[in-house]
């Protein structure tokens, strides 16, 4: 098989492998994803931009519409108990284990038209195309429109997946939107039963597998040349808040060696950070948000506040960079006569892909002529949380300059009819973990 | 001589020189003008903080209060077309040539009380030391309370001494408060007439020489021990704006070695601005402003926004550092793959005391036993607008731990005291520069 490292449509002569020939698509996959993602934009709190929150009644109608063309593909639609739109195809008879796939519904704020809604979106299309065959599979396939990846509206995310997986926290249901409503008031005004949320949970038993298409968010693939690539693992995140405390002065007036600068200071640290984690291949390191006080043109900053982001595929060497970068700020703190308080404010275990779904997404991607590439996700995602009930894997689709949570989110149709064959020849080909249900 | 860099309170067996022996004080000198200063304190637009803007209600009490003081200590007292006031001690004969002395009256928002009024203080104080021994000398002794040194009602420093240097801009009067009121409408309610600004202007024959004592703003005098320096030069400054350009991306999913990240170059530029001015005696830098965009703690800023202040006693020095600094910042630039725009908002070139001004200023230091230090103003000062009409020379006198513009500021009695000494010794010994008139 070429490797190219190109996108080859070769559909009508695919190799078979697994369970037997690729079934064929009656239309273009690509072009059907992309209409109806940029439909689904158009239900946007905003004119002209898209935002799309929790139990909103954009989300409401996003539900609604995705609904339609589930039960166009002869899944089964419903919505549960926190809002997740659940789509179900039966397979070869009711009520077997299912594959579970999807990805998330509802938006950043002036967000791009494909994270999370092109998951959705191309299982749909999957579905449709063995339901045009008439094809049951030895296992049912779910698909999940979640309702809360993003945690915009009551800042606190992935609320879909914890209900599903069981690890919703009733307490949750006090927080309140910017607007003072309560996420309780929220699920009422959306048709739902805050009491009832635990009634969203999945059984292990009933779930084989979480499969999660995605765009990438990233620029890897895009370099690569590569239209897909097998994700090996969503990376663990630890974030740090920094505090560095030196003596404001007169910029004219305090001479540079009699200086205590926290800006400074905190310049170091940057650096320090960028350097740690350039040196380490698959860790990422960054400083988004940082502030010098008192903020005047002619003081010298007294005090520096900032944020350090690092994220790695393992938790191991995640933490000894936390700990390095903790070093590093306190080491630099020390020569400058600044005092330094460093503390986690979040924190987040990497959740690996589980290798037998690896090697099964590897399979198709072959199948498809395309190069196989493994890459972390650096981004989170809802499989983060559904990981307590099923092993996940996830396929990540090439997107524009890897831009993402921004309007000029762009794939191509190519790309994404790449991303649904090899989704679909996992699902035709999809063997269960020997292990599961024992 | 010793030179301990201590204090001696010499007063009684003080070396004679110039202009024969000190006279006496009656009083405590220090005590005095520490409490004037407490007094005039209390007038503030807030309770608790001292805030006094140009041309308010408190601006019209402090220069009647400042007045009373001045009429006690034999000084006629006038308030001119832009509201500094103006307290005369004529010399032997009427109409001599004066030599200018005095600080500022207004304050910034929530100020110390020493910035500006200790130099008028200390004048009439002084003056009034004169007096009393019924001394006149050979000029007058001119003491200003200048109406707007900071500039913090109306946005634009030094108004006061532009209107006596008749460098006044009349465009001035149409600049506005942040409650809308313009200068022009602002001089009306003190009781003055904006079209007669120009009648404040005074002539260089006039004035011998304007002399102004200041706390030191900095800590370089505390550093050594030592109760007062003499001002070699007002420092003067360039200060650059600068905008870096990179590439807003996830922080989780971009890798390090493709990413443009604007923070990042910016603390670089901020350690460049540092390592340049440490390098080089007198010069100082310092960004005291700094904005990451967008900000947000998982993305990596794609802009940074910062500001650069650059300060030397010469300007040939400042010059060559700022186009250091500029050719640094556009290096790390071109490094990092940012696009970089800096430009100059703001340049005043350094104002350079008198050397024959230094000469007797220092002969006064030295008559009080304390060792002479010279030291350059980092901060802006009248002086270098007063310098269009008359040399200049200044005082500076030490304040606790450097800090100013801050509730904080704090001086001893016995510092206060050795200022206000010198300045005496100074005016007893005062000679004209040869050529001045000619």
């Amino acid at each position: 098989m070429p490797r190219t490292g190109l996108l080859r449509l070769v559909s009508g002569e695919a190799k078979a492998y697994g369970g037997g020939p690729m079934v064929g698509f009656s239309g273009n996959f690509g072009e059907q994803i992309l209409a109806r993602a940029k439909e689904l934009a158009a239900i946007s709190e905003d004119d002209g931009a898209l935002t799309r929150l929790f139990l909103s009644p954009q989300h409401k109608a996003a539900n609604d519409r995705v609904a339609g063309w589930m039960r166009d593909a002869s899944l089964s639609a419903r919505v549960d108990p926190i809002g997740n739109l659940v789509g179900r195809y039966e397979g070869e008879t009711p009520g077997l284990p299912a594959v579970m796939l999807g990805s998330h519904l509802d938006t950043v704020r002036d967000a791009g038209m494909y994270d999370g809604m092109l998951g959705v979106l191309t299982a749909i299309s999957c579905v449709e195309a063995l339901a045009r065959q008439g094809r049951r599979l030895p296992f049912a396939i779910e698909v999940i429109g979640f309702a809360d990846e993003e945690g915009v509206r009551f800042g606190s995310a992935m609320q879909g997946s914890h209900a599903i997986a069981g690890t919703f926290d009733p307490a949750r249901l006090t927080m309140q939107d910017a607007a003072g409503i309560a996420m309780s008031t929220a699920l009422e005004e959306f048709g739902l039963d805050p009491t009832a949320v635990s009634g969203a949970a999945r059984r292990r038993q009933d779930i084989l597998a979480y499969v999660e298409l995605h765009i990438e968010q990233g620029p890897v693939l895009e370099r690569h040349g590569l239209p897909v690539g097998i994700v090996t693992s969503i990376n663990g995140v630890t974030r740090l808040e920094v505090t560095l405390l030196g003596h404001a002065g007169h910029a004219g007036t305090v001479p540079m060696d009699q200086r205590q600068d926290a800006l400074a200071a905190a310049a170091e640290c940057v650096l320090a950070v960028e350097a740690r984690c350039r040196a380490e291949s698959g860790l990422v390191g960054t400083v988004g948000v940082l502030h010098a006080s008192p903020g005047a043109i002619n003081v010298i900053p007294g005090e520096a506040h900032f944020f350090v982001d690092l994220r790695a595929p393992e938790d191991a060497p995640r933490r000894a960079a936390v700990e390095d970068v903790q070093s590093a700020i306190a080491a630099i703190a020390a020569r400058r006569g600044v005092t330094q308080r460093s503390r986690v404010v979040h924190e987040l275990a990497a959740a690996p892909c589980a290798p037998w779904l690896m090697g099964q997404i590897e399979r198709a991607v072959e199948a498809e002529a395309i190069v196989p590439f493994r890459l972390p996700s650096g981004a989170g995602h809802d499989g983060m949380v559904i990981k307590t009930i099923a092993d996940i894997g996830m396929i990540f689709v090439r997107c524009a300059g890897g831009v993402s949570h921004n309007p000029a989110e762009s794939i191509t149709a190519a790309d994404a009819e790449a991303g649904a064959r090899v989704l679909l020849r996992f699902l035709e080909a999809f063997k269960p973990e020997p292990a599961h249900g024992r």
